[in-house]
């Protein structure tokens, strides 16, 4: 069933084995920056959800940034909390706002009436992920991705993003045994979410810790870490005999890198306050390392784009060691691209980042 | 002219010199969680900076947290940002909002335009220091403070506080020389500020670096850290004889401590996602370090903040070392108290830390 592809960097890059230039993609690289998404979100009534659940759409806006940009991987549109919506919570998205539950679980009951949701809410999600596989034909790899157990917790509490998560934080420190409960669920749910797209066609995962780092030291080791490990554990590792790479990424993490750099994962994720010179050192020879760069750097003009880019290869520095190994750098930003990047200015990233990195190699 | 200190465990942590226990503060703990500082705030028109202008009531309101709980150390009721205020920006608190500039610093015009103030515009700030020293009749030390020359900058280019830092990024990525430009200014005008708070009788600085976190690695040491060393440099470290320690606090600041704490300051303040036993390991016979329990423990029963408050204790350890000598460690949470937090939460916290540091030492 698995053809080659065109492109395998990514995959590579993934899994600490040679490359010819450094692989780039962007998270939320389909998204408002870009005109043509917004087109497409007008056709869907201006609405994410229905950009998301349409299988033509969500393909659709997949391929828009493959489309202007020389980019080594696919991810699917989608967004990270599906999941606790498929659990009942009743997800929307208000206008110029951030996510927000009808429901969110904030008692006892709610927490004891909480389930792994029945898969089939989500066929939309497979759905899409085969579509955008074979929309791909090939050229490159494709990535599915979830919220981690954790990070879908402190939305399901919270009922929508905090400045302090001080409801989530409460029923951690306060009643740990509900949180446990609304974990280990998230954790089984995830699970089978991430293999269900797996079955799919996607051929990495990625899960985003993007509340991890708001957790207290030990905390995150039991809250967030420990729920990670779970998926991981529980993760299809491969598919038609290739390994399909697994990646951590825990905004604010830094603190952490060893535990997580040990969580199971292929590759871990880092924001841009990490020293890529020195989690390299680190882990490097244990897991890839995806990122860093900030997504404000592409406000900055392209020439000034150019040059930070090459600050984060060099940081990195060249992927074969002294002993003719390698390890596994894929280049993207610390976080999601911001809706006002100016489009032009992620061509110069992109090019940038495959010129230097081929220089690198030399 | 200096008396002797009822209660100098803070001082003597900050130098790392021996203390009956582990000295304990909060950061904003006079505040709105107080009932009797709602009371003082209604009195003054339901207005912050009336209230930090008055210097009776500045005063009031500094001691009231002290009359509650067996605090260690008295902090200045002010705000970090009375110092771009009187450069002209025009500092307002609406109802239910954070700070907000009514002329933020956005082009080369306004840039070349900022100076140093003229430090009369801030008299209120040093009569309010030399009023509440008197009122606190020696019992204990009186800490003042800045925000640091970036977080400063942060507020005066965004103009109020943000989520993605967007305005003040574009400026330090695409005019670095903007940015340079603004935060010398700024440097040179806290240095004034801070040595003007001693000379009114501080007896400790604190610089808080709320927003160090959000930077890249590579730029916090630029246009951070690098404008920090500038105030250090230019401080007053002794008064009639006394040390007057200096502690910089960086929120998210645990990917840096190494630099951080070869930055000249006395004191490291740690947030709660650093591990204390790691960040002593690495800093601790080179500076004191403070921190750094989550705030949000505070919303779980007493026992549990109690239990947390051993925790991190715990963390740090006995500070009598093996060798005889003894490092330093003041208990603070991590960040700001919140003003939702039940305040017979911080009497069972206070407690604690005295209870079991007393016991830690036996």
């Amino acid at each position: 069933m698995r053809l080659p592809l065109d492109n395998d960097c990514f995959l590579r890059a993934c899994l600490r084995q040679p490359t010819p230039h450094t692989p780039i993609w962007l998270m939320r690289q389909a998204g408002r920056y870009l005109p043509e998404y917004k087109a497409t979100r007008a056709k869907a009534g201006n609405s994410f959800m229905a950009l998301a659940t349409n299988v033509q759409y969500a393909t659709e806006v997949t391929l828009q940034p493959l489309e202007r940009y020389a980019l080594d991987a696919a991810i699917l549109f989608s967004d990270i909390l599906t999941v606790p919506d498929a659990m009942g919570l009743g997800l929307s998205f208000g206008a110029g706002e951030g996510p927000r539950f009808a429901h969110p679980v904030r008692d006892e009951a709610a927490v004891a009436a909480l389930q792994v949701p029945d898969l089939d809410k989500l066929r939309y999600v497979f759905d899409a992920v085969t579509s955008i596989r074979h929309a791909l034909k090939g050229r490159m790899p494709l990535i599915g991705f979830s919220g981690s157990p954790w990070t879908l917790a402190c939305y399901m509490v919270e009922g929508a993003g905090s400045d302090d998560y001080r409801l989530v934080k409460t029923m951690l420190y306060a009643r740990p045994d509900l949180m446990h409960r609304i974990l280990a669920v998230n954790a089984q749910a995830v699970t089978a979410y991430l293999n269900a797209q797996i079955d799919s066609g996607a051929q990495a995962v990625m899960l985003f810790d993007s509340w991890g780092g708001v957790l207290a030291d030990g905390a995150f080791q039991r809250f967030s870490l420990a729920y990670t490990r779970q998926v991981v554990a529980g993760l299809q590792r491969e598919k038609d005999g290739q390994r399909i790479p697994l990646i951590v990424f825990t905004k604010g993490g830094g603190p952490w890198l060893d535990d997580i750099a040990a969580c199971g994962a292929d590759v871990v994720g880092l924001d841009w306050t990490v020293n890529l010179a020195d989690a390299r050192r680190r882990v490097g020879q244990r897991v890839a390392l995806q990122g860093n760069l900030d997504p404000n750097v592409l406000f900055a003009p392209p020439d000034v784009v150019a040059r930070e880019a090459v600050a984060v290869l060099d940081a990195f520095g060249r992927p074969q060691r002294a002993d003719g190994g390698w390890d596994g750098h894929i280049f993207n930003l610390g976080h999601g691209i911001s809706q006002y990047t100016p489009p032009e200015h992620v061509t110069a990233l992109v090019d940038a980042v495959h010129a230097h990195s081929r220089r690198l190699r030399a």
